[in-house]
């Protein structure tokens, strides 16, 4: 047969199909560095907490702030919807599987509130937090001066797909540069993948990416629409976008992977592939503290015609601190993650998060079947 | 050891080893068009109905067109071998699963008889719907024509494997240039798959190609012959032969995807390959409104010497509406279909079918296990 | 990290692996032809039973002969060991699993004896059958005399892997050019892989090539000794030898692919692979005529110290007509093993053997779970 | 999109990934020669018993001794930190499993004591064999030298991953050079990959190199942190450096593939990737003689904060003797390593481990389901 010039098909790569090399040199983990600074927040623990309802609340955002991380609060999530978001919760937690995408639709059409956000923002810094927020493109015009407002320390604005260019008839669109006039504040903008999406991103003077498009546990993006770019390519093709435009503007733009990540080893590999800091949404579900008590459910699960997350029942598994700092007794690599990232460096021989973004990473497929992790390119 | 010049083995890919990536701007899924048509015929939903006993009858037939799709109805089947088909379906659905085969194999020696065929049409027509009938090649001549003068406004001649050259001693062989004097209708011919043979066929004058040999879930052509071409590829170097022959001769001839399309992901993927419109077995068996009452069956089943499909139960998912526009609590792909288009159009900054056809394809390997959905490329 | 110089590793493929692309033509099958020659020998069926104790006794060649193929009788197994065979191969297939490696040790350590081996082929032969044996090398220059004297058509020299070189102290060496001069029957030598082992053995004057090392069922070369090549590239490269011999020499010494099939897809992979003829074992053994009665087991299982196969229930699935030529109600591509390759030939346009030779290969990975048939590269 | 430059993703190999190809001649397997030796230390079986507390113990190290082979004592486990053993092993395998990994914390808190060194040390000796001890880089200047007095007669310094250079402020960093001057007993170290990080290290004058990080089957260290090299990939780059530093040198260091070989195929392919000896835990840990009755649990195990091993219920599969030399009714590759070692070389045609480190690898993908091995790249 005579194969016609066809469309490339490029080979990208995901958390399982790739391990990290040691490095020529080894540091003993004590001598490791984990900060993380983004337009003059600095955090020692380089994890966000993702924006969503099973994770974030103002009490939460307390204790990661307590162990240097940072939580970031969903502005268009039940927290700012109802008064009383503990009986909200418990009635997600109870309800029968098959009828909580339902309600879950349901319980989203409850209008935001201001009042709440301000409410919200001020609950969380007086739990001696830094109060980041997240908001959808659509909505951000009208909840961001809200909520920067209210004292707001951080605005993100996070879709499934963000770019910085978006065609409608219906809603007036956001401009980044607008927005940054509005807000006095950082703005972390996503999600995204691709060079040339990430570095239009940046030019339009945003202070941070976010990075990924379909990879999270509960979010079924792919499966439904065909769409989605595997975490290890994603946070790579970012990356490079960061390097390049740090070498055309002199201004370094953090990149944060965000999905799929729930191992030690995930985390590690997405420093290893050049990111700043990672966001997290199921490892800190299955905190004591989270307030989702033992479940997780994603952010576009609520779309009325066209559900793409579910809840998942990720357990209880420890609490924050035993999750990012151990100690620990379970050797799947779910607690201790931070203890993790220090002891992968120490292997790497990488003194800080940048020494990392050094690190190698060869291809090693891995087959994870029912729980069971299976090392395919492994004995 | 001197490795001798074999011949080559080119890589081919399927729905569940790639993914598309977002674009670089972004689109209101509200603003998009999913407009198809063929030789006169509009559909504002690309979908055809396979031309399946268990998927499409004259009542099936209305629905789908008042939902802006297309349904085929299959001539050689039960509705045109028998008068009483609901009892004929009764009696597939409630055999036991280790006798059907079997059954089948009785049940579609019963001879076609023409006043069948010309109620059908009439029947369908009286619904509302444009009729699309289906014939294979050895019976085109004598099927096709009867289907014309009783209404007919389309004719898909349809086997496992169509080419526009065909040996054989027992049969006159079935020319396409002829056919197309003979009825005065547009005429869909498949299924096939690669370069050469799409622009051959194309060549011959029909109007529009079925692609696609061997991936469909109640279709074991591959296991039972060895023979068989992933999806993606087949509707890709078929898209490039349209497009060859669009420039030699000015003439567009539509592209089908038909076959292994369970999800939204693997309908909008199909589109991102290349195809102009898709054709459903399997998803629009789970209608309500289905004949098959839950269950599906090949076509290639029936052969009394060599079956290759077999009955699989495929369950009532929903409404056809439901399946097609949602809205839907399910999270798996498997509803809202052209909502899923939209969604993905929107991701990838399409407004139209031809501008999805320059979406950016990535390999992202998948597995699927036991009904649950293993992203390995992804986190 | 420098990467060194290391040595290539060549990818390699299974059946698995691949698919048969459809042809640029078709073929009605009943216009195909399947013969098979070998030295004189003709087969209209080009299939041979392995000479597994649990697949071919006289009887069971008898059989095969009426239906145009070919069995090869295990000189070294049962049949040549015991006068009462039936009682020997109700004890392997009474016996609890655990225990029934050790039996077989057991039992194979009875000695052969000449005159069963006379008897077995004349009992062949009164079944009406051609009949073939077969040898280990090191057994071949005592029992090939006594099976020729006895009238065998066909001598088969068989060990896990055979090449023209064998170093060895313990025996003098056989070489197959005084064994062509010593017996006057047609020689099949193997089991090879590799491009020069084959020419290097085609090269001694022997008739016929038995291609394949470690893919079988019923057998755990690879796992135990780590030695085994996929039987798609082990076929390939035996037919380029074959052709690169013929174009030497002119003299056609035909490839026969043996173990690893299961199913009419894989059969049909091995044609267009390049094989002339294939050897199957357990798909066979599921005969209601074979002698092991719904079980298998592997030649190289008796070695007392490291037994390399197991005695597997295979199942009793049908007549051995049913298995070659159907009718079949069965789906899953394990009977009418000859109408799957007529079918399959019709597909691909190929009239003969020798046009299968020139189908075109696809890489299409595929995944077989517990029995169930998943198509990675399919939709 | 434009792809940026992105650093290289190295594609390694495991075990399960390839497969060895049969030679060009073959030898009869009595006439192979299996020896291994290490700076005057001779071994006729090239087998080294793991620095495992549920492996080695001074009396194991007889039986290993009798039979060819050397074992490792880890100076770090149980036999030096406690008199009764036995009582703390019997803690151990009778503990729950989700209890075990906090009990293994506690015990290995208990101090090292210098006096139970010595008296491992000679007991080891009294039963006749070599005494091998393994030692922590970290504790290596305090421990080495007491077991050195104490009469062993190798020293091995074992971590997760070792290079020639450490950086750290808390620890004054071991050299190998010192270290050597200080013992006058051969030193292996280990473990490492990687082309450069082996040749570093054999340049500080070492004797042998224990080669892997990640692979064992008692060890998540991939999971947990991300890092790991498949054991093929490992073993060919090693095996580089080896022939590449004795070609500037003259001195031959002899590589070990230490870490998921867990049959006789996995200890071939070692070999066939230039593997000059193998380290082996779990197959040993079966032995009916190992000190963990049936259990294994990893070095990395113990670590308070970070555990990254767990304890593996493997089995008692029979004696040391059946394991290493049959016979054996298994025919699953886990008994008679070295008449499986010996049945390999036959076929490869290899008469000594350097021949072996000639044999054709070919890459032939297989994936190992609950412990069934399914040979993907096989029929």
């Amino acid at each position: 047969m005579v194969v016609p010039q066809l469309k490339q098909i490029r080979r990208t790569y995901g958390f399982d199909e790739i391990s990290i090399a040691p490095g020529e040199l080894t540091v003993n983990p004590e001598m490791t560095n984990t900060d993380f600074s983004i337009d003059g927040i600095s955090l020692s623990t380089p994890i966000l907490a993702a924006a969503m309802d099973a994770v974030v609340s103002p009490k939460f955002a307390g204790h990661m702030s307590e162990l240097g991380g940072m939580a970031v609060l969903n502005l268009e999530g039940i927290q700012a919807r109802y008064e009383n978001t503990e009986e909200i919760l418990n009635e997600v937690v109870t309800s029968p599987q098959e009828e909580v995408t339902r309600l879950l639709q349901k319980l989203y059409t409850e209008p935001i509130k201001d009042h709440l956000i301000a409410a919200r923002v001020e609950e969380t810094k007086r739990n001696g937090a830094k109060c980041a927020v997240s908001v959808t493109p659509a909505s951000t015009k009208r909840l961001a001066p809200v909520a920067a407002e209210a004292g707001a320390d951080m605005i993100v604005v996070q879709s499934t797909v963000t770019t910085a260019r978006h065609i409608s008839t219906s809603q007036v669109g956001l401009r980044f540069p607008e927005l940054l006039e509005m807000v006095n504040v950082p703005v972390l903008v996503g999600n995204c993948v691709g060079f040339d999406v990430a570095l239009e991103l940046m030019e339009t003077g945003i202070h941070g990416l976010l990075v990924g498009v379909g990879p999270g546990a509960a979010c079924t993006t792919r499966e439904v629409t065909g769409v989605g770019v595997p975490q290890v390519t994603a946070t790579m093709d970012c990356a490079a976008a960061r390097d390049e435009y740090f070498k055309r503007s002199g201004r370094y733009v953090p990149v944060i992977t965000d999905g799929g990540i729930r191992t030690g080893g995930d985390l590690c590999k997405s420093f290893a592939c050049g990111a700043d800091a990672v966001m997290l949404g199921t490892p800190l579900a299955q905190a004591k503290e989270a307030p989702g008590k033992g479940y997780n459910w994603g952010m576009a699960n609520p779309h009325p015609a066209l559900p793409r997350g579910t809840r998942v029942n990720v357990g209880v598994r420890g609490t924050l601190k035993e999750i990012l700092f151990g100690p620990t007794s379970l050797t799947d690599g779910t607690q201790n993650l931070i203890g993790a990232l220090r002891v992968c460096m120490g292997m790497v021989g990488a003194q800080t998060i940048k020494e990392m973004h050094n690190a190698e990473i060869i291809m090693a497929p891995s087959i994870k079947t029912e729980g069971k992790f299976y090392q395919l390119g492994f004995g």
